[in-house]
């Protein structure tokens, strides 16, 4: 069994965007800049952005920080996105989630310009990955995607479960995985919550991708020896023992499945730490034009 | 086993819709308008296009055909998109495809407004259509949808296998049956070319949606009693015994699965006449802002 490390991974690939920022400096060339909009003081999504904000800084990349009390209008977020559209210095930008109940996120989410759409939400983005043109992904299937591919593991011809049918993890996975590709080409059977036969199910599976959140609940007896298991599930779960009172669970009960596995992504470490990387991935390719000319 | 008989279907909801235009007339609403372009005067799409204004007359829509030879610039007609996006009268249009090579196809069809984009192969529908929003959903996805829930073919928890992975069938196909709905709730595996153990895979389903263009290729020994086959091959072999000198062949080995069957579609006769109907299901949906208010 060998443990997929997220981490090592995201490090590997940061630095090597670093490098490719030296030399875009270097050669006198524009430098990356991503752009995030932070509306209200929600815990969770101040200590997101500013995840975001020190990974651009760990690879060079200029990064902006636009904040907003919970009381802004939709108005005034709907101009500062069209500001951002139509900034030559901006290569991509993200409004980060959830907004205030007042704010229709659908529209926000719509108004940004699919070319700086770098967490991937757009439905023109979205459109483009489903019929297989480039597109710019989101950031956990982006991620999985990149363990994947790192890991050399085979994809083309085996069978994956993807448990859950989620728009930023189940389904675009699910479409990933069964486009022509590498990873890809293989035969991909989604699975939700009124799927009959889950265990037998996920027994036949080469790959599971687990995205329920629901805590543990895969167990030894549904997954097959040898098979690869990528677990989605990060959900916070009371601890006694931690400074935080709470501790990250997998979807996948780990203990029982890791043993029979070829490969894992444990929790935490595995698929999480790709996940803002996979942002600075995609603000590099808009800063190089390598979705959208 | 029963047919799903297409073209039946296809004549009831026409009449359903003759009569939601009769009575929108008598309100002295706005007649539903549906535009074509047709560039030059390939035989295939001469038909498609005649067959298309037929329906339109036989529902009482409005229809505008505009030609082109085959020698018009793209800007000439990327003009000509614009305008009918801006035309207030125009509810849905489509551009018969396929255009000549010196037009770009992808170019044509982002520049059509997605809410009149009645073909639904603009990106953000496509987009829309896999994140669960409104969406205008092409023509032989819907008219398989509007089949399976005519026949009322019950698909939550079942397991469909849909063999093809093409954007204008196989991929939508899969993503409706899985989504939330009905049809829907389905768990869905796509198989393709790569797949390995397809027969077993599709002796395993509950419903077969066959999208590969391979005449007779889903065989009786491939097909479980009671199941429900969708057949969506129409490849044209050649026949001495039809004026045309060609016959319209299924996916489907029809006399060695159709007894099997609880249900299939035959071909022809079942989803193709449905193809259509579904664009005048479209041009309608548009004009009342079903999918974009």
């Amino acid at each position: 069994m060998q443990l997929i490390d997220g981490k090592l991974t995201s490090k590997e690939v940061r630095k090597e965007i670093a490098a490719e920022v030296e030399a875009i400096k270097a050669a006198g060339g524009k430098i990356p800049h991503l752009a995030a909009i932070l509306v209200g003081h929600d815990g969770g999504s101040e200590s997101y952005v500013s995840g975001k904000m020190k990974a651009c800084e760990e690879v060079g990349f200029k990064s902006s920080l636009i904040r907003y009390d919970d009381d802004v209008t939709e108005e005034e977020l709907l101009n500062k996105v069209k500001e951002l559209n139509n900034d030559q210095d901006v290569d991509g930008f993200i409004v980060q989630l959830p907004l205030p109940k007042h704010i229709d996120e659908e529209k926000v989410n719509e108004t940004i310009d699919p070319r700086k759409d770098v967490d991937g939400f757009h439905p023109v983005n979205v459109g483009r990955m489903t019929i297989g043109m480039p597109a710019f992904i989101s950031a956990t299937p982006q991620g999985i995607m990149e363990l994947l591919k790192r890991y050399k593991i085979e994809t083309s011809g085996k069978h994956v479960v993807v448990v859950g049918r989620s728009n930023i993890v189940g389904r675009p996975m699910s479409v990933l995985l069964s486009q022509k590709g590498n990873p890809g080409n293989a035969t991909v059977t989604v699975a939700h919550s009124r799927t009959a036969n889950l265990k037998e199910l996920c027994l036949s599976a080469d790959i599971i991708v687990a995205a329920i959140g629901s805590p543990g609940f895969v167990k030894g007896d549904m997954v097959k020896e040898g098979a690869v298991v990528i677990d989605v599930g990060t959900t916070r779960v009371p601890a006694m023992d931690t400074k935080s009172g709470w501790r990250l669970k997998g979807d996948v009960l780990f203990d029982e499945v890791a043993p029979k596995c070829s490969y894992i992504t444990p929790v935490p470490g595995g698929v999480g730490p790709m996940t803002i990387t996979s942002l600075i991935i995609n603000t590099l390719k808009s800063a190089k034009k390598e979705i959208y000319s």
